[in-house]
This record gives structure tokens, C-alpha cells and sequence, in this order.
């Protein structure tokens, strides 16, 4: 038997596993070619035990990182096995998760049944793949997945985690699928709509590419890591809730997924659909509203591109009960004026506080959205979503929403400062604005390092049509550290992102 | 700027960087999210340095570890990046390598151009790919490639590497797709290629998922880490060398999809062509025997099957310039009657010694083969290659140029001896042999510790229509350790691999 040590590395999603390379008990270099070992409690054998983890093997030649007869397990590994250190643990070469047989059909063209898509998402969810062969799932899912496909993927991603039901009949949700800097409406919807009295139990993201996620905005004000407990107590009294769905749970394969996603960069609108579903089914969510915004450098880039995602999100609400209304707006450039969490959430409450030099855009989709989900309402009479929803804000009913909400989150009492470290990026020519780049502004604010530093972003001074004159300042970098301002001034100097004419 | 340490674990072919989560200089997890850092010394930027590389972070919450002014990469990355431990670098997020655009266009269905296969070779043989990106990559093109493409790839692939040249006009060679146990031909055809003057510069592979690869066995009688130049000498003098392919260097892009295609058990018809003709044309061969086994369990399943591989071997080498000729052999059983490195070379010996119990299915194979490449011999009168191959291995000059191999290379002067651990497999019942599972015998040998325990392997009593009683014995199991014994005699009493009737 192996003794248990708990090796403090964080290898993001991936269970790694330690063995020095002169092993009292096994080869492990002979465990290393083959991929994955099996580590399970050293009672009863690998398959008698509830308690086992698959885990990809390094190999150690350091004696102080570990001794002979010891086996270590990475951060997350070790806290999956939940064993003590210490423990006696033995291991055994894994075989690949027999799932992978249907991965390997996929590569070969064939189309999964609903059965075999739910054993590869069970494997998944427990960590049994790894980061090689969940890419090797996206990809070969990425060529092409029926629309049945889709729906069993949703099916099975909110078949794994953690399930809301709640006492009333219809519960609202709302979904943005994002690239857009600036637009957080989700802050200004949710106390607009519990203030109206539906409930929409809103989990949203931390910012993973880009400079900011709602969950990053929100935890401006309040806490956002809410247990799945805490967030239902919440909505039961308040009605809506800006909860980090990270905590909560209820897509664990989801997550799992979007770590080899996101720096593969590749997300097609199979996934993406399935992914956002998936979500809003464990949520219990019963009403959707999904925003698909459309611009030049936006995710979705033409008019067509999203009439087809659109229908593909009816076609997977309709089939697993969802009401779904697809709302698809413009993406031509950022929404409010700042990019980063404690701009984006300052934007928020002047909107909420209906201050005059409040973003108009942010206001009017924010509007917008709400109008549409009220419009579910079936005692609201027809066509008065909209009228509601602004008279909702402008009364400041849904500021003394929010700030309900806030409190009962958690407020924040020592909120994030703005950086102290500025730098306005001066227009070179007199002229008009014509475009501005989402994706170059978010990378900006993203250097400058947001949402990680909450005060680093950018606040902008024009936006399109506005007319500038030569040296005039186009927008402003914040930052709170040397290196990352450095980054953000240079790349905005290559490149600042917007055109003029 | 950051000190680099040296982190003694062997992270398998990826490159890995550590750095603290409360490093001094930058915020390790705004990192972590999006994949890669670029590594580099601290003088004249990222692209200014010619040595820079790229590696997946991980974040250490360990003090002892690491400090928080250091960052730590894993052996293979601390090499590539070849700077003294205490050295300054610096660190850049970097951007996925451009070739990956290429990958994501080959998701989408496109064909790629030479020029864009090209550049994702060179990007992976530069370890600029994650394991989950080479990941990307094989699955894209797993799905379908054109021909056009595969000899893109196997261009691409010769071309990364080192390249030898022959002052020879005809430099020859042999490749046997592999899967069947004990099939050690080569260690024979060389000395009889080499004996009659052609010359023949064979680099194997050490076993990955089979008990025992060709450099494996070799290295029982003799060492096989022969650098680049060591190897070129030996077979300017010898004709012919059994060397290991990994220190030569010829297909490093090769060594690294190998890396990700073995545990996730894709290797499609079209990567296997381009990797075994890449090494060839590498190893500036002209002339190539290919051996296809074909079999129930082995890798080409039908005869259709090994024609359609035969195709397309046969033009990828017209349009690279290399003359091969395939041949399509018997797979139905293993070859010879050990299975593990030191049972195999006792089999390659017995044959070579010509002694009355050596394996015959083993010495006509290899006389088959031999007799094939001496047919590429201008000189040699048409059709009676088999017969000269015969006279050279009849008359001892076979067994004497193996024995010029094997002091020119270094011969083993402790030599391994077989496992002490030993368990005899008896048969069920009384019948005869009908078949033999190739894969579940090299999955018991492999268990019982081959090829890394030299002597722990198989020895075959029956071969397919051997007569056998109930009791009599069907093989024997040689281990080294108990654990690997009992891993082995499990799995044996299991289900033996063989069906008698």
C-alpha cells in the first residue's frame, strides 16, 4: 500500500497524481506511458470501492516533494478522494472510461445515441477524462451533432449535478451569450423582474476570456459564492438573486468542459446551446429569454448565423419544456460606458438610480429584456412588458430591489477601489466614430487585469457616432499593478481598437 | 522579473510552469484560466529572445515548493528552455500558436494546405502545443484526411527533425505495422540485409502498449541509445544497426503525437503512414520492405482493409521518392514462442545459432522478409532473394554480423535474466489450439511487467493447432515483482487468450 499526500498544486480541472520514479511499491514509469492510473482506498480492491479517482501520472524525481512509499494527489484530486493524508490508498492501471469507445465512434462519423452521450457526460462530471480526452470529445463533436444530439447533451449535463425545484409554477431566467463588453444587464433585469413578483434565480459566470462576468460585477457590491442552500432560502424571500453558479453546482460537466473550451477556443453552437440549457434546466428555470447579440466582433456575426442559433434554441426548449423567446440585439459595440467589474457595477447603479448621466444603451436593453420577461406573465395584459418594467425602475423600485438582494447576499462593506494607475488613450485624428472592436477592448481591460483586479478596465468617452478631435480622449485605462498597466497602455498603443472617419 | 527553478517532476511530454499563487510579480491565476504562459530570458521581450518556450501553468500553494519570486518548470520544459536554475526570465500570456487556426479550419471540414500542415508540425515538434491542442489536432484530421494531405503531414514530419545521409546509393529498410506479440524480425533481417552488403540503418521504438518493442529486445544483448552521430559511424562501418529511434531524433513532431495518440488509442490509417514514412525518408532510406499483419485480433482485421493501407503507403512513397514494397503477412497468432524483451532475444538468437528448437514460424518470417529486400539488390539475379537469405543465415554470416552489431553498438555484459517469478497457464480441457488473442497475451505479458522488467514476459508452450490435454501447460507467466506477478497471473486466470476446441 501507497500513503496519501496532499501535494498543494492546483492543476485547474485535472487530476494529477505523484509518484517518485523509484517507487518503493510500483514502476511508475511503467503506469506513465499508458495514461491514467486508478487510486482507491487499500480495502477491498479498485472495484469494491465507492470512493476512486482516475488521475494522469507524474513522475517525481525530487526527494523532498515526496518519499518512496507515498502516493500524492494534486489540490482537487485530493479533495475529490476526501481521504486523510496518511491513508492507505493502493492503485492500478486504468483503463481509458469505457465511454470513450463512443468518443471514438464520433471521430468516425457516427451519431450517439442519448445513452451513450450520458455516459460519456457521467464520466466527465466525475473527472475521469482527461483534459486529451475531453478535447478529443469536443472535437469530434465539433464537426457535426444532430439536433437530437444537442438535446440528449442538455438532457445529460443537467442530469449530473445538483437540481432547483421551487414551489411556484414559473420561474424566469434570463441568458446573455456574452462577448460583449460592458453589457450587464442581468444587474438591472433581475431586481426589475423580482420587483415585479416572478421569480428568476439568476446564476451567471466569472469572466473567463473575457474582462468581466456578472458574478465578477456583482461581487462589487455582495457576496456571490453562495452555497445551492443559501441561494434557494434567498430567492424564496427575495424573488431573484446575482449568484456565482461556480458554487452552486449545477452543471458540473459543463465546467469541466468549458476548461478545455475556452483556451482551445473552440465553442460551436451545439455546445454552446447545450451548455446554456443544461444550466437553466437544473435551475428549474421554466421561461427563458436569450439574448443573441450580433455585430462585426461580436460571437455571432451576421443576421443568419443568428436565425439558425435561435431556432436551435427553440428546438431544444420546446423539446425539454422550456419556453424559450430568443431576442437577438445589437452587438455592434460595447454596452454602458465601462469595461471591467467596478466600472460595469457603477454603470448598474446609475441606471438603477436613474442618475441623468446613466448609459442610455445599458438602460434601454436592460428595458428591453425585462419587457420580454415580464411579457411571461400571464396576468400581465399583452403587449405591456416593456411599459412595466420602466415604470418598475424610474418608481426606484427596483433599486430598493437590488439593494434588498444586495443585502441579503452579503453586502460588500470594503469595496473594491477604482486603480490608481491611469491612462487615456488620445484619438489620432478629428473624425467620427465608426466602429469599435469588442474583442480588442476586452483584451485591453483584460491586460490592464480585470475582473481578477476588480478596479483595471477601461471607461469609454465615445461611442459610435460620437465625433472626436484629434487628441481627445477616446476612453481611460485603469489598472492596480505596474506589469498589468504596462501591458494594457502598450497593446492599446498598437491598437486601441476603435476607427474613426 | 522572475528566478527560475528547476521542479524534478517529469510531466510526460508537456510542459508545465509553476508559479506561486501569491507570486511577487504577477497574478498566477489570471494566467491559469487561459491556458499558456511564454517563458523567456529577461532581456529583450518575448520576441526578441530566440530561446523561448511555452508551457501550461500550474499554481503551487506549497511553500517549500517554490517562492513567490520564482517560477518553476518540470524537467523536459527546464531543458527545452536550457537556462541555468537562479537565471532571470520573464513571462508573457501567450496566445495559442497561429497553426491552431489551421486546426480549427481542419474542424471545420476544410483541407489543409502543405504549407499549413507544415506549420502545425513545426508548432508541435517545438512543444508549442498542450497536450489537449495535439489533441485537437489528431481528432480533426482522425475524422477524415486526403491523400494529398497524409503526404503534406509526412513531409512535414521528415522535415522538423534531423536528417541522415548515406553515401550509399541504396540505403534500404523494413516496418512492420506492429500488434502481434514476439514478432522480432528485424533483429534477424538486419544481420542478413547486412551480411550480403546492402545497407540497412533500422531505428525501432521501445514498446508503448506492447510488451516488447524491437529496442527493447535489442537492448538485452546490447546498448541501443545511440546518438545521431554514433549510429551514422556504426553503419558506415557494420552496413546495418538495431538502434533506438528516440535519441536519433529523426520525427520528434512523431514522439509527441505518439504521446497523446497512444492513451487515447486513436492512430488512424492515415497517421500511421505519414509517421512510419516521416522516420524513413528521415532516416534518408530509398528502398522499404512495410509488413502488414493481418488477423482476427490484430491492428488490420481484413484483407480489404490491409489493401487499402498498401494503397496508400504505396503512394505516399511514389510521390515522396521512396520504393516500397508491401507485404501482407500472417496475423492470426503470435510470432515465435517468447513474448517480453529477454524471451524474445533468447528466440532471435535460437534462430540465428540456427539451433533445432528455434521458433521456425519466426525464421521464415524473417527469411521472407530478408529475401524481399535483397530483391531491391540491382545485382542480385530476379527472384532468388529468399534463397540468398537462406544461405546467409545457414552459413553463419548472419550470426556473425549480428554479433559485429552487437560489439560495434556495446554488448550487454550483464546481460537481464528472466523473472524468478513464474506461474504455468494450463488448458481447460483436452483439444487443440483454434486460436490465440494477440492482444490479451500482450496485455498479460505487458502486466507481468514487459518491457520494463526485462525478463518478465511469456513463454508460449501451443501455438494455433497444437494439440493440448487438460493440465498441460498453455504458457508460462516469468515476472520480477509480486506486484506485477499478481497483476499478470489475475488477468491470465481470467481468460487466458486462448479458444480451444
Amino acid at each position: 500500500m501507497l500513503k496519501l499526500r496532499r501535494i498543494a498544486i492546483d492543476t485547474y480541472h485535472e487530476n494529477v497524481a505523484f509518484l517518485r520514479r523509484d517507487c518503493s511499491l510500483y514502476r511508475a514509469e511503467s503506469f506513465q506511458a499508458l495514461g491514467k492510473i486508478e487510486i482507491y482506498p487499500d480495502h477491498g480492491g479498485a472495484t469494491a470501492s465507492p470512493r476512486r479517482i482516475l488521475a494522469t501520472l507524474n513522475i517525481v524525481d525530487d526527494a523532498l516533494l515526496l518519499e518512496p512509499d507515498e502516493i500524492g494527489l494534486c489540490e482537487q484530486a485530493f479533495d475529490l478522494l476526501g481521504l486523510a493524508e496518511g491513508a492507505a490508498v493502493d492503485i492500478v492501471q486504468a483503463p481509458p472510461p469505457q465511454s470513450l469507445e463512443s468518443v471514438r465512434d464520433k471521430i468516425h462519423g457516427e451519431t450517439l445515441s442519448e445513452e451513450q452521450i450520458r455516459h460519456i457526460i457521467e464520466d466527465i462530471a466525475a473527472n475521469r477524462y482527461s483534459k486529451m480526452e475531453i478535447a478529443a470529445f469536443l472535437i469530434s463533436s465539433a464537426s457535426f451533432l444532430t439536433t437530437a444530439e444537442v438535446l440528449s447533451l442538455t438532457r445529460a449535463m443537467a442530469g449530473v449535478g445538483a437540481t432547483l425545484e421551487w414551489a411556484q409554477e414559473q420561474v424566469v431566467d434570463k441568458h446573455c451569450i456574452g462577448g460583449i463588453p460592458g453589457n450587464r444587464t442581468s444587474m438591472i433585469v433581475v431586481p426589475i423582474v423580482a420587483a415585479h413578483g416572478l421569480t428568476i434565480p439568476k446564476t451567471s459566470s466569472r469572466a473567463i476570456t473575457s474582462p468581466a462576468g456578472t458574478a465578477d460585477s456583482m461581487e462589487v457590491l455582495a457576496r456571490v459564492d453562495l452555497s445551492f442552500d443559501e441561494m434557494r432560502d434567498l430567492v424564496n424571500k427575495e424573488k431573484g438573486c446575482l449568484v456565482w453558479g461556480g458554487h452552486v453546482d449545477l452543471s458540473p460537466a459543463d465546467d469541466i468542459l468549458i476548461s478545455v473550451e475556452r483556451p482551445l477556443a473552440v465553442d460551436t453552437r451545439e455546445q454552446m446551446v447545450a451548455s446554456i440549457l443544461s444550466k437553466k434546466l437544473a435551475a428549474g428555470s421554466t421561461h427563458l429569454v436569450v439574448d443573441i447579440p450580433v455585430g462585426p466582433t461580436a460571437k455571432v456575426r451576421d443576421h443568419d448565423d443568428a436565425v439558425r442559433l435561435r431556432k436551435l434554441f427553440e428546438y431544444v426548449g420546446d423539446q425539454v419544456g422550456l419556453r424559450i423567446e430568443v431576442v437577438i440585439t445589437d452587438g455592434t459595440q460595447p454596452v454602458g460606458y465601462g469595461v471591467g467589474p467596478v466600472l460595469e457595477a457603477r454603470d448598474v447603479m446609475a441606471v438603477l438610480e436613474c442618475k441623468p448621466h446613466a448609459p442610455q444603451d445599458l438602460r434601454e436593453k436592460a428595458l428591453f429584456l425585462s419587457g420580454k420577461i415580464l411579457g411571461f406573465d400571464p396576468d400581465l395584459r399583452g403587449g405591456t412588458g416593456h411599459e412595466r418594467a420602466q415604470e418598475i425602475l424610474d418608481s426606484g423600485q427596483a433599486l430598493a430591489a437590488m439593494e434588498r438582494i444586495i443585502e441579503a447576499q452579503g453586502r460588500n462593506t470594503t469595496p473594491p477601489e477604482l486603480g490608481r494607475l491611469t491612462h487615456e488613450i488620445p484619438a489620432s485624428a478629428d473624425g467620427v466614430v465608426r466602429a469599435i472592436d469588442c474583442f480588442r477592448i476586452a483584451r485591453i481591460a483584460r491586460l490592464a487585469g480585470a475582473p481578477l483586479d476588480k478596479g483595471a478596465g477601461l471607461e469609454l468617452f465615445k461611442k459610435m457616432g460620437d465625433a472626436v478631435r484629434q487628441g481627445e480622449a477616446l476612453y481611460r485605462i485603469y489598472a492596480c499593478a505596474e506589469s498589468e498597466f504596462r501591458f494594457a497602455t502598450d497593446m492599446a498603443a498598437e491598437n486601441n481598437g476603435y476607427t474613426l472617419s
